[in-house]
């Protein structure tokens, strides 16, 4: 059986310790899969990589666990190339949990047709308009009520989630201080996300707590956690009076088997502070809303955001290794077929 | 000049380090204060003793330092026996900041007469109907949604906001569970207070986590945080789905320099968990609201309450020690006068 029919899949050789390297993960070659009643088969056309992958292999992600062996979870996007769903036709463009491989069984009720206004650039259904987008949109729109000029900090802010939430926070007339890794990223949110300020998080000419001080004068009013750790410290330190910590991702974390304490109890009373904690699969059901609320951004040009695109499955364990790195520069996906 | 007319004060010698003992503190005796304009001279009745006073003491509260040689701090119920305020009549008897002395000169704009139902029982002002008991009911009613059934967790329950708030979530519905440091605490929070659950944390018969599990085997609705510590990070490890926890007080870091970390980001995102922050200063304005809807509540017994009363002042320094080892039973009190 040639290659064309076969599935390529990336599986999990062992679990890593720390930051994963390429050698933990395999790529694999195997029969293309059979469809059940119900099921459909997808030909996988775009794999999203998304951090919290690293939490599913450490065995203790909300989603699902990863053991070696195991083909590795993600979100794609897929053309649907047989069906057994009376509901998914053949030639249908979805949405669904493919995985890290060009071709998935899967049950017809898991998959979702994308928007027709997204069929024309589907990759936007893993990032800006996908669960990325969806989690900033959620957090922004449902966790605070953002007044102007409010004061949001963000880490990651090149990101997937970042980029969006920085957009439709400078679309509701926050202030938006940035996180970042690199110069280049630094330069990015200033001048393409609209950042007031950005700190470069690998500048040592100041502390992270120097930085965020003279970022943030009066202030953090809202602090959207995507990264946990030193930074979440920091900013709890630097709260605004009745300020508001968005608990959403430990990426600090994933390759740690620490768990570090959050934000200290006594910072929290100084400020009357308020943290909640946003899931984005709780916000499934909004997806509509959301899409609805922020294509015209997109298409305006008031929400700008990267993608990082890897050009073959084979690539993916690179590609992810990266992400871990913080290296990646926009949202990670991969271009399967 | 005599005793009668002269100041007994206790005044710190010394910043302690880790639990106070007696001989941080000095009774002193001093002239009586003289009053200026808009001052009244109040004779001091009764002084709440309050662990907030060991953050106090080691210069980090929010409402004041105590340095050596410096009378301490504290809220009193007086007679007012002289005045320079229009307002402020001699014989009233006021509510306000006294510290722990005989006698203290105030600006009659800092002191309120205490409301007619409470002046027969005035340490009530103090305590249950005090500063504690507004504590109680700010939490519970401003920062959470009791429903029925509700699982409450209580950290020292039987303390002056515990007992407060054990009698306003039975009376609103919920499942009191309480912890508690002897015995006889846990037998009266169980027969008076109503909890339905007492876990004695000196009990070394299972460990705390073991004990929370049983108690609440639905997980914890919400957790009324007034101890911070090992507590606060046992009950936030099993929060219910949406739970909530109001970080109020951190009586078990008072008497230590460390400041832990709050509930870890990774146990607050899995329960989809809120935390607020409550400091009871900000809600002076609604002391009115709060008296009317627990006077009440006191009188017919739906909320229970002890005082744990010190016959003189030269007995505060004694009792605040106690206080800080966890071994009052009831509101510290101390009757000056």
């Amino acid at each position: 059986m040639s290659t064309d029919t076969n599935n390529l899949q990336v599986r999990l050789v062992r679990t890593p310790k720390g930051v994963p390297v390429e050698a933990d993960f395999q790529l694999v070659e195997t029969d293309p899969p059979a469809i059940g009643e119900g099921e459909v088969l997808c030909r996988n056309l775009w794999l999203s990589l998304d951090p919290y992958m690293r939490s599913q292999i450490a065995g203790r992600h909300l989603s699902g666990s990863i053991a070696p062996g195991d083909v590795l979870l993600g979100e794609t996007v897929a053309e649907v190339i047989a069906s057994h769903h009376d509901a998914i036709p053949v030639g249908a463009i979805v949405r669904g949990f493919g995985g890290w491989q060009t071709l998935s069984a899967l049950p017809g009720s898991s998959v979702a047709a994308l928007p027709e206004a997204l069929c024309e650039s589907p990759s936007l259904a893993l990032g800006a308009l996908g669960m990325p987008g969806l989690t900033a949109w959620a957090g922004l729109k449902h966790h605070v009520d953002i007044q102007p000029d409010a004061t949001l900090l963000l880490g990651a802010a090149t990101g997937a989630v970042g980029s969006v939430a920085a957009g439709l926070a400078r679309h509701w007339g926050a202030r938006v201080v940035g996180v970042v890794g690199s110069e280049a990223k630094r330069r990015y949110a200033l001048e393409t996300l609209g950042c007031t300020e950005v700190i470069n998080r690998n500048d040592r000419s100041d502390t992270l707590d120097e930085a965020l001080r003279r970022a943030c004068p009066d202030g953090i009013d809202i602090y959207f956690d995507l990264v946990g750790g030193a930074l979440l410290h920091s900013a709890s330190a630097q709260l605004a009076h009745g300020g508001h910590i968005i608990l959403c991702g430990l990426m600090a974390e994933y390759n740690s088997t620490e768990r570090s304490g959050g934000p200290a109890p006594g910072l929290m009373l100084r400020a009357r502070a308020t943290l909640s904690s946003l899931v984005v699969y709780d916000y499934e059901h909004q997806r509509g809303a959301f899409i609805e609320e922020c294509l015209p951004l997109i298409q305006d040009g008031a929400i700008a955001f990267r993608e990082d695109i890897t050009d073959s499955l084979a690539g993916a364990p690179a590609a992810f290794c990266r992400l871990m790195r913080g290296e990646n520069f926009g949202k990670a996906l991969v271009r399967v077929g």
